[in-house]
């Protein structure tokens, strides 16, 4: 496989090194990915995350995998294994399913590389693409609130929502960007902050319980978040508290939009209901890190993800171009059709 | 003064002693109040904290200053000392005008103490009729979301909010309720959570962006925060976050109720626009407590509050009755002219 290197991914020297998200912003770990099963717990423990880098990082995992000498019967096993790391993110899901079905066409294990190297390479292009798409919906002088972490630190290029503001941003548009913190696991302070300070990007951190008084103070003009699945019907997964901020965005008139990758759509999903949201360790809700500030054994409730109608949507930006819930549909048979 | 004992304010041996909500729940501190500024520093360090107790608390500290023989120029400084610790919260004014009013009134500053005394047991006696007012509101099944802390904590008495809730629980009504953790300074994960296990009421911690969710998913039949000022029109000020919930509750068609006693309505205060609202200590949403998790120096907005339209309100749960905002305003007439 050839060397590859992302923000926050890097292939190099047969080594696939994987920066630690749960450090930053106060500490850059790189870890050392040593199989299938290391990756699996680094997918589960967010070390690496958003939907489209850990598609792209299980991918390579597999790769590698197959460049060590994998049988057929343990690359089989493998993908399965990877797949099951995060069933809400379909992006994982779908680029471990092209590098099989790569394999299988080819009837050569070499494919699963070589898939891998086009998948990495293809990220980075659709957040370009993205970016391009959403640079007409911001204006000079917008207070656009985000949520998570959408940035490059997700993807292998700019980034999807975040991708979006970089590139307004660059080309020379005055934006400043409302940040939620996104509890439990704080990507949005953590991340997106350090990101945004990278870039030159005004911002002020809030709290997630803030926006809504921001929003009645007419200090939002736009809402930008990523996806972690789409359904056919524009139903949508994200990070928990994406629910939050469409209803907020739909009550006080202000335009949601979800910036995503195309490979973020599942096909074989319908509507909201098919989607399986997880649930995560009670500790993450209890406290932060090594810190309990709850009363001890506190019942919690700790899903990864919430799931937003379609129809709170102003528009998906896709690599394509921008959409309403409605138009999604027939675009998706178009995509569908190509890839099949 | 006569020896006066709540959950967390304590008058005795001429001593004020104050239990300090930022250690709890993992540690019960009471501090010694050793003068009107340094319950000033206290109330603003939130170590003493919820509307009614807080002016209660003041009323005492300023009692305790007469006893110990203050001046009648010190006791005007300390009066307005006091009563710039928390702008927001009216009833901390509302307590110190009432002593001030009495001390005009006998001209004889021992009235500051006798109405002290008379503020303190007001205030459990208030907390009681709340409780009373709001048991017909809730029925055995129900998933009831607070926010913050409005219980024996932040009154002298059983609380506003969770009084009405412990009282139902008290009399059999099968309750469970789903707690707010309330960011930045973690109230509910903190206080609410700790008095609702102590009181044995089944209870599920969750983060604040996480409460849409649940209303979609059709597992929150009511909605019960407290206030800590109330505006003639039934817009009211409450700790952040509240506002977000009436957003929501609005969208889900949940109802949602604010309990608070009378001394919480301002009747100075004609709506939402003339609620002064503070910005607290940026470092509150970089981290909590030593804890720093953002990039370092991030910008940061912290509102201690926000305004919810009175128009928001299915009912105030107040010590004479439960009532719309609608009719709030003729109650206001009465209660008025009864204190005036």
């Amino acid at each position: 496989m050839k060397e590859l290197k992302s923000l926050s991914l890097c292939y190099t020297n047969k080594t696939l090194l994987v920066l630690n998200q749960q450090k930053l912003p106060l500490e850059s770990e790189w870890l050392i990915c040593e199989s299938p099963s290391h990756m699996r717990d680094i997918i589960y423990a967010l070390q690496v995350r958003g939907a489209p880098l850990i598609g792209v990082a299980a991918a390579i995992c597999l790769a590698q995998y197959v460049e060590n000498g994998a049988t057929i019967a343990e690359i089989y096993a493998a993908a399965a294994l990877l797949k099951s790391a995060r069933p809400t993110a379909v992006n994982l899901a779908h680029c471990i399913d092209r590098q099989i079905a790569a394999f299988e066409a080819a009837q050569n294990p070499l494919a699963i590389i070589k898939m891998a190297e086009a998948l990495f390479a293809e990220d980075a292009d659709l957040c370009d693409k993205i970016a391009k798409h959403g640079f007409d919906l911001l204006s000079s002088g917008d207070n656009i609130l985000t949520h998570c972490n959408t940035g490059g630190l997700v993807t292998t290029g700019i980034g999807t929502a975040l991708g979006v503001i970089f590139n307004a941003h660059k080309q020379g548009k005055k934006l400043h960007i409302y940040v939620d913190e996104t509890r439990p696991l704080l990507q949005g302070a953590r991340l997106t902050t350090y990101e945004l300070q990278q870039a030159h990007v005004p911002y002020t951190l809030i709290c997630d319980n803030m926006a809504a008084s921001l929003m009645r103070a007419g200090k939002i003009q736009k809402i930008l978040v990523g996806a972690d699945r789409i359904a056919l019907n524009g139903d949508f997964a994200n990070k928990i508290g994406t629910y939050n901020l469409a209803v907020l965005a739909h009550y006080h008139k202000i335009p949601f939009y979800v910036a995503a990758p195309y490979t973020t759509i599942d096909f074989s999903c319908k509507k909201a209901d098919e989607i399986v949201v997880e649930q995560r360790n009670p500790d993450e809700v209890r406290g932060y890190g090594e810190m309990n500030w709850s009363t001890p054994n506190s019942p919690v409730y700790n899903p990864s993800f919430d799931v937003t109608p379609g129809e709170l949507v102003t528009g998906f930006i896709l690599d394509s171009g921008v959409f309403t819930a409605q138009e999604l549909r027939s675009l998706c048979k178009t995509y569908s059709s190509t890839i099949n």
